[in-house]
C-alpha cells in the first residue's frame, strides 16, 4: 500500500463511497510494531507525508538501537534527531550504511538521495546558531528540498543582510534561526513575501533565559508572516518548511 | 508601478543588470506619506504581497481615522484589526463604504471581492475561541482565500473531530485556535499532512496565565508540522495561512 | 495494634465513647523511632493505609541505609523511591532480600506479593516518559493493584490510542504520564468515564521549561475528571490511583 | 439508548463480537446539534457518566441562552458554571425552572433531586475561599453525592481542624479549597486515608500571584494522596470527587 | 550656593583642603523641607545636575499639589511625570504658569526656555509607542537638549529606517522606544556609533507580557552599545540621554 | 481564663504534671463561635498573644459585619485590615465606637489605648509607600508599641537617610517599606544592629511586576539581619515587629 | 575601641555632644584592610553586633584564604559559610585551629565558646532539609545562642509535631526550614507566640522550581508572625534569630 | 579607507553631494571575509568606532581560531570575550602575541597600547562580582579609556562607599557591577551626576534566580540616570562606557 493507494482510498472517502470509519479502519490495518517501549508508526509516512522520525534525547542508546533496527527494515531516509556521536556509532554498528551529520546531530538511516526541489532559505544570525540552523537544513534536504544556507547575517551588522537579499527573495519559505534577542526573524519577515518560520535558539546568557528572550521576540514580531517553533527546534522548522516548499512545487489537484 | 514591474526589476537584479542597491533605491523612490505620527508604507503590498494593515489597539481613534483617510485614497481591501465598533463608526463616518466584521473585530476599507482560491481550514476548540478564529478567517478571506470554518471541535469530545476529518484532509493549510491547554493543535497536527499554524487564545483562567499554557502547549507539540503565532493573534495566523495557500495555488516560475 | 483495632477505636470515637483527643493520644502511643535525622512514622500505614515510603533524593546513602535498616525490622513492602542503583546496592548489602525496579528507580524492601485487585491503567505518551510511568505502575502494583501498562500512545499518532480504547474503558482509574505539551491527559480524559490522574513529565526541551508546559497543559485540561500531580511524580500518581482503585474494589461499610 | 445499552455494547466489544470501530461508529450515530458556534455533545453523559456542562465565562449571554435552550430539551441536571446573576436571569427567562446557586455561581437547568450517596468532604481554609468550595460542593451534590461542608479550618489555627477530624475520616474523598499558601491540602492529606483533591484559590495578594503560590504549594505537597486541579476550578474538583465517590459506592462488575 | 560654589568645594575636597566628611556635611546643611509625607531634596540639582522631578503615579492629587507648591517657590523647570490632565488642572490651579505636555504626560512648573544644545535622537517603532517616546523627548528638551524626533520607523518596513540614517548619524545619543519584540534597538545599535538607550514599551498583547518581550529583547541585543531602562520609562531614558549629550557638549576640565 | 492561667497550665505541662494532650484539650475547651462561614478563634489571643485580626479583602461586607459583631462582644483592640471606607461605615453602623485609620485601611473595634513600649522604627522609601508603612505602624501601635515613623528616605538621595541615623539606632526592630527596587532594606540593614523586616510594596511599574522586583531585592539582601514579608503586607510586618519589640521589653522568665 | 566605647560615642551623639558626621567620622577612622579584591569591614562587629562573615561561594579558594588570613589576626569566631571541605582544608592549612561543621558547610576561625543564652528553636521538615537547618543552628550557636534542634517534623505526619509542641513553646524565636510546599512554617506560626523565621529550602523537584514553591508558600503564610529569608539561606535565618534572641535576653537600657 | 575618509564621505552625504544609498554602497564595497561559518565585519570599526569583537561562548575552539586568524591580519586590539584559558592557548598558538586577562576572560589579539583618556569608574559590590567588573574594565582600557577600579564597596557596609566618593565624583561615566539585590547601582546613581551603567551579575543563590533579582532591581532603580545591560555583560557595559567617555573627551564638530 503506497501513497497512491492511499489517495484513491481518500477519494473514495471524499465521494462517499467509503465512510470515515471504514477509511480509518483500513489505515489501521497497516502493520505496526509494538516493541513494548515503543509503538512504531509504520504508516505515518502515508498520513503525514514523511518517513519516521526518532527523537533520541531522553531515550537510552539501547532503545534507540532497538527502534532503529526495526524501522530500518521497511523504510528509507529515516531521521534520528538529537543524536550524539556515541548514538551514531551504536546505530551504525547495529544497522550499517547510516549517514551522520555531526553539526546537525542527525543520523539518516538508509539514506536515499531524493530529488531536491524548490527553494528553502535557512538563515542564521550568528556562528553559534549554526547547529540549530543545520538541523533545519539537513532535515529539509533529507526530505527532498533544495536548501540555501545564509549564515551569520545577524542584525548587529545589518549591511551583511542586504548582500543576501536576492537570495532571500528567491525562497519559497525561509527558516530563521537566531538566539539572543531574535530580531533577525522580524527583519527578514519585513523584507520577504514568503512565509518565515522563526526558530529561537538557546544561544545567549543572562536574561536570554535559555532562549526565552528570542522566543518572545519572535512571537511578538511586528512583521506579519512569521510563525515560530520551539526553542532550538531546527527539526520542526525544517519539517514545516518542507511541507510548504513541496506543496508549492507540486500542483494541487 | 505594480507587481509585474517589480518582478521585472527583480529579474534585472537577478541577472546582474541592476545591483542590489540600485534595486532598493528604486523601491525607496515610491512615495510614502509622513503623517507625523505614522509613516504609511505604500509599497508594502509590492514588497510583501498584501495591502496595508493597521493594528488599532494602542492608537487613538483620531490616529486611526487619520491613517485610514490617507491609505483609503490609494488602496483597496485595507485591514484594520482589533477595531472596536466605536472605531468602526468613526472610520465609516470619515471614509465610508467600509465593512465591519464584528466578532473578528476587523474593518475592511474599500472592500473588494477577490476570487477565493485554495482551501484554508480554520479550526477552533470552543465557542469562546471564536473571535480569534474569526480574525484568522476574515483575514484569509479578505486576502483572497477560500476558508472552511470548523468550530467547536475541542479534544474533550474527540469524536466531534472525527466527523470533520475529511474537511481537514482537504486543506492546504490549517489554522487551529485553542485556549486552555491548546491540545487541539497537536491532535490536528498528528492527523493532517499540511502545515498547521497554532493560535493559542487567552481563553481560560487560573493557571492558563492569559494564554501562556496554550502557547507553551503548542510550542511543545509532539506533532511535527505545527508552528505558532502570538496569543490571540488570529490576524497573523490568517495572514501566514494566506501566504502558504496562495503560494500552493500559484505555479512557481 | 492493626487496622481492625484502629477501626474499632475510630468507631468508639464516632459513637462518642472516646473523644478526639483520647483517640489521637492512643494513636500517638504507637512507638516511633527518632534517629536524630529522621523520625520514622510507624503508624502511617494505619493512618493512611500504606506502608512507609522513603524519598531517597536529597538524602545521603548513609541516611537512606539507616532509615531502611530500622523500618525493615517491622514492615513489609517498604517503597524507596528515586533510588539509584548505587543506593540499591548499599541498601541490599545492609538489609538484604530487596527488589529493585531499575527503570522505575524503586527499591522494595521485604517485598511481599499482595493480591492484585481492580484495574489501574498507566498510560504514557512516549518512550522517554517510561521511567515516570513505571514509577507509577510499580508503586500501584506494590500496593496491591492490578496494573495495565499502555505505553507510547501519544497524540501525534492518535490512531494508536484507538487500538487501546477498550483497555482504557476497563480501568477504575487511569494515570497518564506525558511530557512536551501533555495533551494526552486531555484526550484520555475526554474518552473515559473514570478519574484520570495526569503526571506531567520533564521530557522536552526549550519552552517545555522542565515540564512546566505539560503541567500547565494538564491543569488547564478542557476535559473534566483530570487532576494533576507534580512534574515527574510517578509515585504520587500511582499512590493516589491505588487509593481510588482499592476503595472501588472494597465495599464501604 | 441509555447507559445500560451502552454497557451491553461495550460488553460485545470486549468479547470481540464488535470491534472498536464498529463501537465508536455506533456511538457517533447519536445525534448532536450543530448550532454554528457550538456542537452540543449529546452523548457525553453516556461516555463520561455525567450530563452536559456549560462553562459560561467567555461566552456571550446570547450564546449561553442558545446552548441552554437546546440541551434543556433533552437533559436534566445541566450545569452552567461561572454564571453571573445576569446570565441566570437571561437563562431563566428563556428556559424556566432553573435553580441558581449564587455563591457557587452555578445554574442548574431542569434540576432533578438525585439520591445522594456516599460522602464527599468539601473543606475550605478561609471565608474568602467559600465561592470556590461551594462550586465544588454544588457540583458534587447535583451529580448525586452526599456532601459534608467543613469550612474555615485553615492552618493558622490548626486546633480548629482537629474538631472536625472525625468528619474528615468518614469521607470517601476530600476536596480542599485553599488560597494564600494552600498548606491545608498537605495537612489534610497527612491526616486522612482517602484521596484528596486540592483546589488552589486565587485568594491572596502580592506574592500569591493570582493563586500560583497555592497551586505550587499543593503540587509539591509532602503528603502523598493529593492531586490538584486548576486555580479556582471548584467544578473540576467536585466533578472528579463525584467520579471517585460514586465508583466507591457502586460495586464493580 | 550654586553649582560653581559646589565645584569649588569639590576642588578643595580633591586637593585635600577639605575631607570627605566635611564636604558632605556642608552639602547637608542645605535646607530641605519635611512635609511629613515627603522630604524635598533641595540640593539634588547640585548633586546630580538637574532640577527636582516628581513621579505622580501612586501619589494622591493632594500630595502632588502639596509637593509642587513647595518646590515651585525655589526652582524652575520642575518636571512632574506620569501626570494625568486631572493632576495638571489641580497643579495649575494651585501654582499657575505650568506647561502641560499631554501625550508625554509631563507637567513643567515654572518653565524656562533653556538653550538647547547637542543632538539627542528619539526614535520610536510605531505610532503606539509615541507617548513613551514623547516622555523621553520632552524630558530631554526641558533639560536643555536639542531633540530630533524620528517616529514610526519599526523594522517591519526597514526601508523607512534607511531614509533617516543621516539623522541618526548626527546624534550624540539615541533613545529608541519600541514595544512588541523591541528589535529596533538592535538594528539602530548596529547602525550608529553613539550610545543607544533602549526603552521597551508595554505596547503589544499576549506573549508581550506587558513589555517583558521587548525588555528581554533589548537586554539581549546582539549590538553592543545598547543599554536599557525600565519598561515605559521614557523619563529615565530622556534623563540619561541628557546627561550624556550635555557632557559631550561641555568641555571637561 | 487569661494569659496567666495559660502560663500556669503550660508550666504544669513543662513539669510533667500535665501531658501535652491534656493541655491541648483544655485549650480546646475554650468556646469558639461557628458562624457557618467563619469560625472565630477566640483563644488565638492566648495562643499567639494578640487579639483577633480580620482580613477584609475577599469577604463580603455582610460577612465582615457578621464577624465583627460577634468578636466585638468579647474582645478589645480588634484589627480589621484592608478595610475600605465603605466597610468601615458598615461596621461602625453595626458595632459603633470604632476607629478608622484611612491611609492604613485599618479599623480598630473597641479601641483601647495600651501603654506603648519600646521602639519600633517604621521606615518608608517614598511618599507612595506610605499606605503600606502606615498599615505596619498602626498595627504596631494598636498592639502596644511605641512607633517612630521615618518616611521618604529612599536611597536616590541617600543623605536624607543619614539625617535619621540616630533615630534608626534607637529602634529595637525596624520595618522598611519600599517599592521599585527595594534597596532601602539593604541599606538600613547594613547600618543598624537590630532585626530588619522588609516589606516590598507594589509601587512601581513595568519591570517591577507588581512588587516582584522589590521582593526579590529584599530576599537577596547582602545585609544579614533582613527578613521579608509578602508584598504590601504592612500588617504582617507590624505584627512581627510587635512580637520582637515586646519580647525585648519584657524580661524573660 | 570596643562596643562599650561605641555605646558611649552614640550616647554623646544622642545627647548632641557629637553630631552625626563626627560620629560617623570616628567610626570610619577604624582601620580596614584593602586587599585589592576585598575590603575587610573591621568594625562591622561594632556596627551590627557580630563578627565578620565570609560567604565562600563564588570566591576562589585563594581569595577565601587571603581574606581568612587577614581577619583571623584580629577577630574570633569568624564564620565562613558555604564552605566545602576543600575550602576548609585550604583555610585550616593557612590559618590553623579552625572548626568545620560539615553538614552546615560552615568553618569557624578562631572558635571561642561563648555562653549560650536564651532559646532558639530550629525546626526542619524533612531529613533532606537538614543542611540548611544546620547552617542556621551552627550560626546561632556560634553567635552565642542556645539552640534546640527539632528535625523531621513535616506536616505529612502532623502528629510528630505535637510531640514537640512543648519545645516550641519555650523558644524566643523559631527558625523553620522546609522545602517542597513549605507548609510547616504556617503550621508552626499558627501554634507559637514567638516570631517565626521561615527558610524555604531548594529540596523538591519539578514544580518546586528550586525552592520557589516553598518561598511563595511561606510569604503567603496565613499565620501572622512569619517572615522569610532567601531560599537555602540558613545563615541569614540563624543570624536574625540570634539578633532577636539576644535582644530578648538582654535588658534594654 | 580610514575614519577620516569615512568622515569626508559622510560630510558629502550630509551636504547632499552624495545620497544615502551611494554612501551605503561605498561602505559595502569594503571587503569582508566569508568563512562559511562567519562573515567577518571588516568595517565595523568604521561604522561603530571600535575594532572587531568575538564572543567566544557557543563557538568551537576551531571556529574561534579560524575567525581570529583572519581578523588578526588586518586589525589591532581585537577583543575575544568569554574566552577560557584553553581558548587562549589555542589562539596564542595559532596567532601569537596575544594578551590574556584571565579574570576578565578576555584575549586581546595584536594588543596596542592606546592613550587612555578621560575617566571611567568601574565599581563592584563584592569580591565575587570581580570577573564581571574586570570584563568591563579591561574592555574600556583596551578601547583607550582611563579606568578607575573601585571594588568591594557593597551597600551592606555603606561607609566603605563614602571613602571612595571623591573617586566617583571624578568619573565621566560609572559602571556598577553587583549581584544579589543589585542595590549598589541605585545608591551610586543617587550620589553622582554622571551616567551610570548597571551590570547585574549572576552572583547569588536561591531567589536571585541567576541574576534576575539584580536585573529587576537595577531596572527599577529609584535613581534616574541609571541604565542597565544584560546579566554578567561586563563587555557591553565597558563598551558603552567607552562610547560615552570618549565622546566627552572629544570636542564635537
Amino acid at each position: 500500500m503506497d501513497s497512491k493507494l492511499l489517495k484513491m482510498l481518500l477519494e473514495d472517502f471524499k465521494s462517499g463511497r467509503l465512510d470515515v470509519d471504514a477509511a480509518l479502519q483500513k489505515l489501521k490495518k497497516l502493520p505496526f510494531e509494538d516493541l513494548g517501549y515503543a509503538r512504531i508508526d509504520s504508516h505515518r509516512c502515508l498520513r503525514t507525508g514523511v518517513s519516521e522520525v526518532v527523537f533520541c534525547a531522553g531515550k537510552t542508546i539501547e532503545q534507540v538501537v532497538g527502534i532503529a533496527g526495526r524501522i530500518s527494515q521497511n523504510h528509507r531516509n529515516i531521521l534520528l534527531t538529537r543524536a550524539s556521536r556515541e548514538v551514531f556509532e551504536a546505530v551504525e554498528t547495529a544497522v550499517g550504511g547510516c549517514k551522520y551529520h555531526e553539526m546537525a546531530r542527525i543520523i539518516v538511516i538508509n539514506p536515499e538521495q531524493l530529488e531536491q526541489v524548490g527553494n528553502v532559505a535557512v538563515v542564521s544570525a550568528g556562528t553559534s546558531d549554526m547547529p540549530v540552523a543545520e538541523e533545519a537544513a539537513v532535515t529539509a534536504e533529507t526530505l527532498g528540498n533544495r536548501v540555501n544556507r545564509i549564515y551569520d547575517v545577524g542584525v548587529a551588522g545589518i549591511h551583511r543582510l542586504f548582500h543576501v537579499c536576492d537570495d532571500l527573495f528567491k525562497a519559497n519559505v525561509a527558516v530563521v534561526a537566531a538566539g539572543m534577542e531574535g530580531a533577525l526573524a522580524s527583519v527578514v519577515g519585513g523584507l520577504v513575501s514568503c512565509p518565515v518560520i522563526g526558530v529561537p535558539t538557546s544561544i545567549g546568557y543572562g536574561a536570554s533565559f535559555g532562549g526565552l528572550a528570542a522566543l518572545l521576540g519572535m512571537l511578538n514580531s511586528c512583521a506579519p508572516g512569521v510563525s515560530v517553533v520551539n526553542i532550538d527546534n531546527g527539526f520542526g522548522a525544517g519539517y514545516q518548511a518542507s511541507l510548504i516548499n513541496k506543496a508549492v512545487c507540486t500542483k494541487p489537484d
